[in-house]
């Protein structure tokens, strides 16, 4: 893709990511960021929050689940990805339209904390590094979400950075 | 103001500018951009439209004037500003959000033309140069528009470059 | 190419562009901008210049072209382009790295100027529109620059939008 | 400030931070970051390493001392901040010029790793949150450093987040 509009915001998470999975099981999480500008007031000699802007996120497979484990709600975060607007019909089939980020990149801002950092998918022994198939995750049960890569993905399925235009299922 | 979201975008005018002027008399410019991304089609190896981000621009001023006399549909630009969220409620009392941008600079991408400038306001003699309230612009009428600083503004008008918030005659 | 570091400056040139042609006769425009912040001193009340920075630009073809027939001294510019490092040897042997920009898209920014638009390569009755090539532009001579695209380009040379990395005749 | 070239990038850091404490006590932490894009080769159906992008950062603060204890030497990082261009002369008496990012924001992407955030300054129980001032960090002594905010600051010492220009005590 060229000519795609990439931007960067600054913002905190107004809930916790969601996290799931498509049929053809890879991991997808949203999260929805509020990005609020503040003015010096001279008057009050204060600052003041101005109107904040809200986007949601989305970002798929290993970083998906990257996103999951390591945000939540209040976090500061810097997200840099492309501005899509996406258009749909109500029930009452009114035409809405949304804009969102699909993210390219995104991590925790430190200016208020402190970060741990462990490489992902390296939990099992698995290589991790600097591929997208990450390692291990191969989790027993319970809650944990299954890999998505670990099945054959069907025919079709996303399988590389680009071009992944599955629909989310949310 | 500080934190907020400065986007860059190119795209195309969808239709020429709207110019109109608030009660005070200051000028302002709306302006709607396509900007169409492109991926290139291994197949049928040529390059194909991606859909669409469709954006609604407002720019003040002796800036909005600029704009409206340089600009029409189908000009190709480099839009940068801040990108913001207005929610507002419909007729029938649903709450609606559309992003916008308040433009901090903007002009025609010399991609496919050339540029022929003009000081702005040095039309009838005036100075210009870099300070916004420009000189000239003394129209004689006709559907030419007054200078909106031409007149002194009423208290509280808008008079700088930060801070202008009186709402939009649209 | 993905990865790359695009960033966007608001700035006015320095000097006039400087257009020359590649061997295989491809156009290539360079400029220098100097994009100055400022910061309002609370003390004198009034806006006070910051350290200006600067960043020489480099544009390509028939874009280069039409920047060089529009811009000039004191153009106050949007550039949007890839931030790149450069090292070089210098005669006594030292290393030096300079920084560029490998502008993607460039226009006047029409804060204080009004900008009349024409399709470039449409002088003289080619076709223009949306393509490098241009039409036109079969100068006949003195200074007039030769059409890169008007002889057969040697195997090799550049022919598209992306990978063109030719070294600029500067 | 107003007019300032903020940019985005993602990159890799060269080294460990280093941080270290100005006259009156200030944190700051430099860092070297190394953005590389890539290419995809057609002929050899693989990803290629472009030629890297070397930045120095800067960051002050509670936030420098985040920085310090939170990334390390490969850590992938999304650092946002000004472009600044800085000229010195060398012993020879030479001019040189180099361009250094003052940060921002600045945390890890998320794309191979998973972070564990913690609240700075809230170690030794103090609030933290959204202030500069942090609590904590009484440390006792040793290569501990000194809150540079636990005792008053000399006249002239920088006590907000903007117009901080003492030089960086490296």
């Amino acid at each position: 893709m060229a000519g795609e509009t990439v931007i960067t915001v600054i913002g905190n998470l107004v809930d916790d990511p969601e996290l799931r999975y498509t049929p053809s099981g890879a991991a997808v999480a949203k999260f929805r960021i509020a990005s609020t500008p503040r003015a010096f007031d001279r008057e009050t000699n204060a600052w003041k929050d101005g109107e904040a802007l809200f986007l949601t996120c989305s970002v798929w497979r290993q970083y998906a689940e990257n996103v999951a484990e390591s945000l939540s709600r209040g976090t500061r975060v810097i997200v840099q990805g492309r501005l899509k607007q996406r258009s749909y019909e109500t029930r009452e089939g009114e035409k809405r339209t949304v804009y969102e980020l699909d993210v390219e990149e995104v991590g925790p801002a430190l200016r208020f904390s402190t970060a741990k950092l462990n490489k992902s998918g390296s939990g099992s022994g698995g290589g991790g590094g600097r591929s997208f198939g990450g390692g291990g995750n191969s989790s027993g049960g319970g809650s944990a979400p299954d890999d998505p890569w670990a099945s054959a993905a069907p025919a079709g399925a996303p399988a590389g950075n680009a071009g992944f235009d599955e629909d989310p299922p949310f």
